[in-house]
This record gives C-alpha cells, sequence and structure tokens, in this order.
C-alpha cells in the first residue's frame, strides 16, 4: 500500500464512519444536517499549516487534536454545542503511520464531544488542515463579541500564557524543569476547547470570544464590537492565574513583565475570555463547578475605550501588547 | 500597505461584506445560519492547492471562480439551492493585486448564485484554497449516488473533456488553433456549476454526481453506491456531446480513441452526470430547458455491475479509463 493508496482508500480507512447524527455522511457529493427545531447553525473554519501553527515534526497523534480543538474553541466562544466537522486534508505524500496517529487523535477528540465526521477532501501538497465545525444553539442565545456593557465584570478561562511559555522552551529561547515543560507543552499541543463553560454561560455571559491570537488583542476585539474599554488589574491577573507561567516566574526564570507578557499576550491559549454583569457572580460560578473549568475574574468593562492595566494602588501600569497576526 | 497588511485588515478590505441571509456573517467566532423550515443543509468541503489544481501563474480572476465553482459543483450534484460559504486561505504573502483579482472572481460567481460568505480563515503559507459550501433542499429530496435502476437513463451535463483538453494543450502536448483554445480553456479555468440543473432534477433524477475525476470513474462510484451496472454507446456519447475535444477530433488532431478518453476519463469538468427511468424523459427535457443546460443521453443502467461500452451494432469497445486520483 503506502505509496500506492488512493484517495478514496485513504478516506474510506482513516476517515470514514457511519453517521449517527447527520442525515448524510462521508460518501456522496455533499453531507446533509438537519439541525433540532429552534436551533440555529453555528459555522467555524480553521486552516492549520505546518511551520506557522505547528512543528513539522509534532506527534501526529496531538496534531489531530489540536486541529479540531482550535474549531471547537470557536464554537465554545459562542456556547453551540458542535455536531458535526469536514475535513480538508493536503499531505505531501500517503505516510500510513502518520495518517493513523493523526486520525486517532481527532477521533478521539471528537468522540469526547460527540460530534461528527461528515465530509472533506484529501489531496496531495504541502501539509494544510482545513477544518469547518458545526454547532447547534438555541436560536438567539448564541454568545457574541458584542455584549459587553460597561460595569460588566471580565473573566478569563484555565491558563493563558501556558501555550506561549511552552513555545519559547521549544524554540529555546528559555530553559524549562522537565515536569513543567510537559505541563506546559500539553497546553501547547493538547489545548481543551471550553466547550463545556461555553454551553453553561448561555444567558449568563453578555459577550465572549476565544483566546487564539493573545488575551490583550483578543479582548480588544470584543470591546470595539460592544463600543466600551477594559480595565484589568495585572496582579490580579498575574498572581490569580496559577498556570505554568506563573509557576516558572515565582521559580524566578524570568521577571514579572515577562509574566504579564505571556498571560496578555501569549496566544494559542483556546481559553475564553467572557464578560457578565456583577449580579451574576453566582451564576458565573455555578457555570465553572458545573462545566469543571477554573475560570477568574480580572477587570471590569468600563465606558471609556482602550484597555488599561491599572493595580489595586489605582496605578496604571504601562504595557504594549502586540496581537499574533499571521501577516503582520 | 503590501507586505505589511495585517490579517484583520485583509479580512475587512477584501472578504467582508454585510450579511443578508445568515444571522450572522464575517467577523465573531462563529457564523451563525438558520435554515428555514423544512429544509436539510447540504454541505460540501473542496480544497485546491497550488501546482495541483491549478497552474503557478493562473489568473486569480479565474482561480477565484474555479475554487467557488468546484464546490458548488457539489450543491448541484445534491439538487441543493446555495446559500452560503467559508474560505480559508493560506496565502505566500500578502499580494493586493492578486487579492483584487481572486476576490472579484469569487464575488462574482457567489452573486450569481445569491451565495454569500459568512466566515473563514487567512493564514500565511503555500498557497491553499478551502472552501465549504452550505446549500438547502427540502427534507428527503436530495440527488444521491445511490438510487439508481436498472433500466434508466443515464444522462450527461455540458461538454466533459474540454476540461481536459485544454490542459492538455497548455501542457504543450497538443496544438489547437486560437479560438478552440480559448474556448477549451474557460472550460477549465471557469467551469459552470449545473446548479439549476440540479435544483431542476429534483424528483426527476434516480440519482446524481458531479464530474470531477472523470465521467467513468465518477460514473463508477453511481454504479457502486446503487449496486447496479451501466452499459453507455460511445458514439453517441461522442458524437452528440459536440464540444471542443468533439471538434477537435473532427480537426483531425488526434485519433477518434483518444476522444474517447477525453470524453471518459477527461476530469475537472464539473458537469453533471445522473439517471433518471424512461418514463421522465420529457421531464428530463423540460429541466433542461428551464436551467438552459444541454443534456445528453449516453445509455441505460443495468442489473450486472460494471461499465460496458457497446455500441450501436451491439459490439463491445474495449477501453480501459484510469480515473483522475490525487494519490494514485
Amino acid at each position: 500500500m503506502s505509496d500506492r493508496m488512493g484517495e478514496f482508500d485513504l478516506i474510506a480507512r482513516y476517515f470514514t464512519r457511519p453517521a449517527k447524527r447527520a442525515v448524510l455522511g462521508v460518501g456522496d457529493d455533499c453531507a446533509l444536517l438537519q439541525p433540532a427545531p429552534g436551533m440555529q447553525m453555528a459555522i467555524s473554519s480553521d486552516m492549520l499549516v505546518e511551520g506557522r501553527h505547528f512543528f513539522a515534526g509534532v506527534t501526529p497523534f496531538t496534531l489531530g487534536h489540536k486541529a479540531l480543538a482550535v474549531n471547537l474553541s470557536d464554537l465554545a466562544a459562542c456556547g453551540a454545542t458542535p455536531t458535526a466537522f469536514t475535513l480538508a486534508l493536503a499531505l505531501p505524500r500517503v505516510d500510513e503511520a502518520w495518517l493513523q496517529g493523526f486520525s486517532s487523535g481527532l477521533w478521539a477528540l471528537a468522540d469526547a464531544h460527540g460530534c461528527e465526521l461528515i465530509g472533506g477532501d484529501t489531496t496531495q501538497g504541502p501539509l494544510n488542515i482545513c477544518i469547518t465545525v458545526f454547532g447547534e444553539v438555541p436560536r438567539g442565545q448564541a454568545l457574541l463579541r458584542s455584549g459587553a456593557q460597561a460595569d460588566d465584570d471580565i473573566y478569563i478561562s484555565g491558563t493563558p500564557g501556558d501555550a506561549r511559555l511552552a513555545l519559547d522552551a521549544l524554540r529555546g529561547t528559555l530553559a524549562l524543569p522537565t515536569e513543567l515543560l510537559a505541563q506546559a507543552r500539553a497546553r501547547l499541543e493538547q489545548p481543551s476547547p471550553r466547550v463545556a463553560l461555553g454551553q453553561a454561560l448561555r444567558g449568563i455571559a453578555t459577550a465572549a470570544i476565544d483566546i487564539s491570537d493573545g488575551l490583550a488583542g483578543d479582548l480588544g476585539h470584543v470591546l470595539e464590537a460592544s463600543g466600551v474599554g477594559a480595565r484589568i488589574d495585572p496582579e490580579i491577573a498575574t498572581n490569580l492565574i496559577a498556570g505554568c507561567a506563573h509557576a516558572a516566574a515565582a521559580a524566578g526564570l524570568f521577571p514579572y513583565e515577562k509574566l504579564l507578557e505571556y498571560v496578555f499576550a501569549g496566544g494559542d491559549d483556546y481559553e475564553l475570555a467572557f464578560t457578565a454583569p456583577p449580579a451574576a457572580r453566582q451564576a458565573v460560578d455555578a457555570a465553572s463547578r458545573k462545566s469543571q473549568t477554573q475560570v477568574t475574574r480580572i477587570g471590569s468593562i468600563e465606558k471609556a475605550p482602550g484597555l488599561r492595566l491599572v493595580d489595586a494602588q489605582g496605578r496604571s501600569v504601562t504595557q504594549t501588547f502586540q496581537s499574533f497576526d499571521h501577516f503582520a
């Protein structure tokens, strides 16, 4: 087989399973989906390119996980329940060990979220993975970027900054103890899309976004879309978010300013940033518990545009963050 | 601007328009679609890679057209009405002239079909275009590959073979008169997805597929899915389908056997092959007229598996066709 395995064999062998929820899955010109009554379909596409979104030698299992995870993270940010996805894959050659690993990682995460593969495409070319994901959300209940209001609290899930810490370590610009590196690397290579949290926040959060390009930059999109500003206490953000970056800073591996940079401009986190009114604090706590996802309140929405870092003593912290941008 | 144009500027400038039909379009974590009551959503993804699906120097306008056309063709094969699409694009660099041309070709075809761009992704990488397209079809009325029955007629739309003729000419393995080349090249670079025909065939055709990898190979998928075989008169197929390949053969540019190869194994045609019972011949004619799409009856479905070429005198024509396969 190997190099002589054809496109159709490849699809049949690694990427075909009987459709369970879809009306029609892999194998015809189109797949067919029938959203449940009263539901809207949430849709998002992400394209991953070797050398830009992942290292050339990355384990195919983790790559399969991550390719779907970054898409599920977009559904999470809308509060949608994943239902299905398509996969388009350009491969330099047919490498069965790679395909076995990649598809295993993909299926493991897909199964964990009850999200089925309904179609796609395979072709020869420089390694490129394009997934389009589908979810359902009750009509009018999708979490959008545009609903944040003055005095709303600002929250972040999980431990932003850890993915970027791993990236720096893997690039050799920083030395990390073995265990810390393994932990941070898992956050970079196998992020957990906050799907359960997103769903639990429906009707509670006023705005939400997933953090792919860095907290400061992505929160900036919420502020812009909502026509508001924000005030964040950098000490709260960096002391309460007890992730790998925090542990590395505590171990004196880099100065405090660098920790701010990890947390606010790390990128590749796939955490949710969201807003909710102060009256909803108990509801947010309940959503956090229900979804078993750590959530940290890091600041407040304000009328005046812009993102301000202000410490507990009311002193402004000057820091400029560069959002990750593929063509910058 | 040029190389310093960022990802968000690029999306805003070339790929953002207000959503008309979608609940939510470009600009949030997900797009939102609300299928009309009683409708199912048809979904298909295609990935185009430079050097494999198009020449490196192809005009960006025609590439924008083709990238969407090959996807619309899948909707056509299901009889679905296009509604929306996502675009994921990897670009080696930001080239505004290229983006202007590409997006113009894309919008022109999208507008012609009332199909709106609702989201996607842009990144840096080897040129790769991945489109996922969405359509609506009344519940249970999608045309599938699996419905062909013994004694059904077999039809093909348009002029299969012309795209491959152009490819051979552009590769220099064949010399074509200027006008004929221009005509064939338009079929290769700007195929017309048979969307109107597909919709008109709902309730008439028993099975349908779009011809991307060659008539013989793709019809083979219908035969396999339907558990039947087919008998085709090669003279009818090659004499009645009066396209560029036919004209080139008539001009003595290659032998008759080569014409068979163009028509049956050309690839890149994006025509529809479909089946319908003999009692539906008038209805098929009406669908052809209604959709202003030429349709040719080329043979019959038979119980015995396999695809047989048999001429009017009942003689078997021996010919082996190799379906286009990206990894073969």
